[in-house]
């Protein structure tokens, strides 16, 4: 296999954006990627989206947006694996240039959520756990994710307030970068006081919907010339997974798809998890990052609190996390965040993470859950 | 690239099956095709489906169902393509084994459309149509069909039974294959006073919606050991790509997905369009065929009809197409469609094909395509 470099990002704002489609965020992105990666052309596009039949009505985005963007005729395939479906592309992404297949490959996640009823959103959304023995029953996807996190505080005496350094971490962080959804920082008398989503999972400790768009251009590392010299290496690529359903795992409180996909990548890498300077957690609930934490190696088990508590999380910190805002506070438009991680990793690397940069920056992980973590893809970056 | 091969087959009769789910549909094929390769281990498995989200509430179909058959924690993804991702699967299994990265994948298709009304279950195939600019008018996937296949009857003077050699050829090869949904012959009279679905198409121009799942093992070529005698070589695998909406395209008369990606396997096998033994067609309408067969130069531009109506599409023609009954007869479980084109080739590759064996049967062309051709995934197979 040959070496895959990103040459290029390209992000919108997330928000809710009510003036333009699934299509021209897209584009937005994927123009703004290209640009940065100085090509007018591309082999394929690979994009990440979960639910734009569901809440667009639209299905065949592949072919979609490659012609909005101007490369019809193009290979072009959509990849899905849940909230985790834009990590699943840039691994699609990652195998047609690793392959020699291609030359130049785009990856792009795009997500439009605000567009329905949050209702319908959120029914939506629970189409990442298991049909037919969870969401059947009424849960909802952020109702798992509270069973999960009172079982943790259980297990572990912890309260809620032991989870808040995640959530001000990610505002704190948010607050410096321009595209994010919420770019505010919070207090823990604001973390204490947020209104319950589904106890004990505060608003605070929820990502958001929103909409948006995020691209990167893949090349082969060996056919970079000269004037690519911001290009950030792809180390590792590798997806694992798990039961969809919670009550299938032989231990629900440990992510086993996090940790064999980040074994395979550090393994691919030749890294250790003390080395990774920056990892883009999946934060879409505090208990997310705490259990990716631990079972990405980061945190000893039952521990993953404490890092966070104890300081460590932050830009200047032994493991900083969500360093541009996170799906906490940079928003989470499902299908498209594992792209936003990937291009902020690369922001990271390059030395272009302005307020919020990571010192001495080398290696960067981005991590796309889907569902509870039954898909992990995790991917290593190297600069 | 290293050279892939097909190393084992399975898959479900296509019918309305009320009593399996989704999942169940996948496993049984998954686990035939396990059987017939002899491998009891896979690496990845990719997954083709349109529309469980819309019909069935679940995404994350790759975790799933890696689950369910007994591998849990490999990697596992969903392909999307719209009518085309069966295809668009098999594309992905392709290159991960082609890159080196991977020695057993699975590409398993799967779709349940018969769980929701027809009439939801159009308005879900729609969604392979451009949202904004074409299904939001009202107009059903079979009606752009229609729009298709009446000015095509305008431009080259030709009557609705012109088409009907198609259909009664499908019907035909079905009648041997135990796994179609209509094995039963059909006669031009019949053809000629079928029920109009949207005029000029009627029933019998029409693939009919079912539930159904096929799966493939491929394995790197150079890895086949003795007893792997009965594997088939994927000799190209290429997909290219359309406008959506039929009025962006310069020549709503020319398939010119189907072009590219026909071309781009021609040249990737070395072969001639006149080399191809058999062409496992995208006949989800008659005309369908008709463009296919001359976009992917196996017929003169305006004598695709003419093709079928001289009797060359039969099991002893010059081109025989839909052999095992096609789209029209074995029955069109959309995202699931793709893989069982690739297992019936590799049928007849293998000389399985039972009383619709093509003679000397060397070169076996699959073509699955994403809505009204916008996406085109050919692979090429040579035993």
């Amino acid at each position: 296999m040959q070496s895959v470099s990103v040459v290029g990002i390209g992000q919108t704002k997330v928000k809710e954006h009510w003036d333009r489609s699934l299509r021209e965020l897209a584009v937005q992105a994927i123009l703004g990627a290209m640009q940065d990666a100085r090509v007018d052309h591309a082999d394929a596009l690979y994009v990440g989206n979960m639910l734009s039949g569901e809440l667009t009505a639209q299905e065949n985005l592949g072919a979609l947006i490659a012609d909005a963007v101007g490369l019809r005729g193009i290979e072009a395939l959509k990849v899905e694996a849940a909230c985790g479906s834009g990590g699943a592309a840039l691994r699609a992404g990652y195998l047609a240039i690793a392959s020699g297949e291609y030359d130049v490959v785009i990856v792009a996640g795009a997500e439009k959520l605000t567009e329905s009823s949050n209702c319908y959103a959120t029914a939506s959304l629970a189409m990442a756990a298991d049909a037919d023995y969870e969401a059947i029953h009424g849960i909802s996807f952020v109702a798992l994710n509270a069973l999960l996190m009172r079982r943790y505080m259980h297990e572990y005496d912890l309260v809620p307030e032991d989870f808040a350094a995640f959530s001000i971490n990610a505002h704190a962080n948010a607050a410096h970068n321009p595209y994010a959804m919420f770019p505010a920082p919070i207090t823990l008398a604001q973390y204490q006081r947020a209104r319950p989503v589904s106890e004990p999972i505060s608003v605070m400790d929820s990502a958001p919907m929103g909409d948006g768009a995020a691209a990167l251009v893949l090349m082969p590392t060996e056919r970079l010339n000269g004037n690519r010299n911001r290009a950030v290496k792809i180390a590792a690529s590798a997806v694992a997974t798990d039961a969809l359903a919670l009550h299938a795992r032989r231990d629900p409180l440990w992510f086993g798809a996090v940790e064999l996909s980040a074994k395979k990548a550090y393994a691919q890498a030749g890294v250790t998890p003390q080395e990774i300077d920056l990892f883009e957690v999946h934060d879409a609930f505090s208990i997310m990052s705490v259990m990716s934490l631990e079972a990405a190696g980061l945190a000893e088990r039952g521990r993953g609190a404490y890092l966070a508590r104890e300081g460590e999380i932050g830009i200047q910190g032994r493991v900083p996390i969500s360093t541009m805002g996170g799906l906490k506070a940079r928003g989470h438009p499902v299908g498209a965040t594992g792209v936003y991680q990937a291009v902020e990793v690369v922001q990271q690397l390059r030395g272009e993470a302005g307020k919020n940069q990571v010192p001495n920056a080398h290696i960067g992980m981005a991590q796309s859950l889907g569902g509870v973590a039954a898909n992990a893809v995790t991917h290593i970056f190297v600069n």
